[in-house]
């Protein structure tokens, strides 16, 4: 079991020596550390060896200068300067904040960035504020579309945070297929299997290996087949690739710059690196923002109490399992598989930071 | 087989009858017919009944003073006064693509409405402007959260309506769960069966009987099961609420006022009516329009080109099907099973007006 700050000034540590000023190193690790506390390991520490690789081939900037280069009174398109993508998509949400102060929603389309880690994290940088935030992003083409054996898109994450009074906030964050990307990682690292209806091989046949993505299977998206609507997780995954990569210029679909190794990186590019997209919508735009808190505790309390199907113990809210991960994990300490700590150990080495 | 204009005519009739002016009345004929044309009957002429049945029950308002309550520079609250659906959501999209004309974006809840047809008809609106059109609604309480058996939600669609150059235009529509819960009024409608994963029954168990939702059964989210990611389509679902409901001062989930005969009207209220959820992105708020949909026109063209998979024929584009349905039922005229023209047989006979 690691402490949090621990495996915060480690993480911070690595950025630093890649260059990242200490600033942007900080937003970097509390973005890892957010995954790990909130339960999501697969968005963690899992992923720094992804970026390390990304900055021992040249493929980020450390000193990016991010800025605005179209806008309107709600709405703007960022830059990223091939940002880590923390440090691009914190700067993008904090614009659509300062917009929605003004013209009561701001919308943020970002291109030119990497991977950013958990999009739950900057929708929930809106609540302080009184305001509704939405995040999405584009991701390494896995998915492949309904009917279709083609990777053609990532998981494609939504993350809506939405305040309430005195109920804790409403923050769903969710990929666009049945389970993240980064969980087939997990199973494999575990030497797990995964449950039917998650990926298929490349001739399209069902599969339950997780490492079948490195022998050009493809992952489903969120309901599975046709029938059960697969199609409808296709149309959610295309919308957030076009808003996050068609609004703001940055690569579409198959075109997204790999962020694992094990993907090719294309000689065709169709945009500016990976793609993002912010909202920020002010709850007193609408009505006061204190009507409207009380209005959400009803609603949770609403559905907190609907009826368990048999066997069930209760009916949770989104952002109920992250919550609580959180509590645990910041008290009990956060666990790393052997093999993500392998990794993390041969980083430290190079690096030449200490890590045990 | 029904010509376009017949029923067209027949349905404008029939609201006009029921007082709603000649403006209003068309709005209407043209939302349910465009239900028809694109292929989703389960949200066209079937629907008429429940509104003849409504009216008799004096549960809605046709002459409805429509009106903002509320606004900021890119929102607005409207209050539909009880209005059919189709005639408050039609003014509350016109008011959204206002705001965004000056404001970028334009983002409008409307509480006080009733069923308003089809999402994807509002979305549409916004692409003869330029803008990007987004739809939301709650509907009738008879999903059920994930580990649970109440019935607390709509099947609570989205629709995303975004332009292109020379390629038709991505248009997404449909419910957060894995079918309309139209399709099951028309399966039980034709005496047919539906697969598992749709419904379950009041115990929580599998249901294949679409009929179940009559005598406390309830439809599943978006994914089928939590291993299968049900708990997303819950997000997804909630989502819609919490925009069409919280923001507008509707009614929010299962206070939802039944479009249907066989569910009761609850004593307890939490808003006003139906709410819905409207969105208008003016392109040229994030890059000039031509570029955008020259863009637009390449990711549609990617995704089209996607490898079909073993058995399937192509790959199809968000908007395909229901294109390729309304030039086919536009050439071949609309086809009504008995039981729906039955009851539109009977009502015309209540109303004075022909139909046969």
């Amino acid at each position: 079991m690691y402490k949090y700050d621990y495996l915060f000034n480690f993480t911070r540590n690595i950025f630093m020596k890649m260059g990242c000023s200490k600033e942007d190193s900080t937003i970097i690790a509390e973005v890892f550390l957010a995954a790990e506390l909130r339960g999501h390991a697969s968005h963690g520490m899992i992923r720094i060896k992804d970026y390390f690789e990304l900055w021992k081939a040249k493929r980020i900037n450390t000193a990016p200068n991010i800025k605005i280069v179209y806008e309107s009174p709600s709405t703007a398109v960022v830059d990223g300067d091939n940002a880590v993508g923390m440090v691009a998509a914190r700067r993008s949400m904090e614009i659509a904040i300062e917009k929605a102060k003004i013209a009561g929603t701001g919308w943020v389309a970002t291109r030119h960035s990497n991977h950013f880690g958990i999009a739950g994290y900057y929708s929930m940088m809106a609540l302080k504020n009184d305001m509704i935030g939405i995040c999405l992003t584009n991701a390494n083409p896995l998915v492949a579309p309904t009917f279709s054996i083609s990777r053609m898109m990532g998981t494609n994450p939504i993350a809506v945070a939405i305040p309430a009074m005195n109920q804790p906030p409403f923050v769903a964050d969710f990929a666009t297929t049945p389970v993240a990307r980064g969980k087939l990682a997990v199973a494999e690292k575990k030497g797990e299997k995964v449950p039917f209806g998650f990926i298929q091989d490349k001739d399209g046949l069902p599969s339950d290996e997780p490492a079948i993505l490195k022998y050009g299977g493809s992952m489903l998206t969120l309901g599975g087949d046709r029938e059960h609507g697969s199609h409808k997780g296709f149309c959610l995954s295309s919308i957030v690739d076009i808003f996050s990569a068609v609004f703001s210029g940055a690569n579409f679909g198959p075109f997204v710059p790999p962020s694992v190794a094990y993907l090719p990186v294309l000689d065709k590019t169709v945009g500016q690196g990976t793609g993002h997209f912010f909202g920020a919508m002010r709850i007193d735009a609408f009505q006061p923002a204190a009507e409207f808190k009380a209005k959400m505790d009803e609603w949770i309390e609403t559905f907190r109490s609907a009826k368990p199907a048999k066997g069930e113990a209760r009916v949770l809210i989104p952002g109920d399992p992250e919550r609580e991960a959180e509590e645990r994990i910041m008290k009990e300490g956060i666990k790393l598989v052997p093999a993500i700590k392998d990794d993390l150990v041969a980083i430290a080495g190079e690096m030449g930071i200490a890590f045990e």
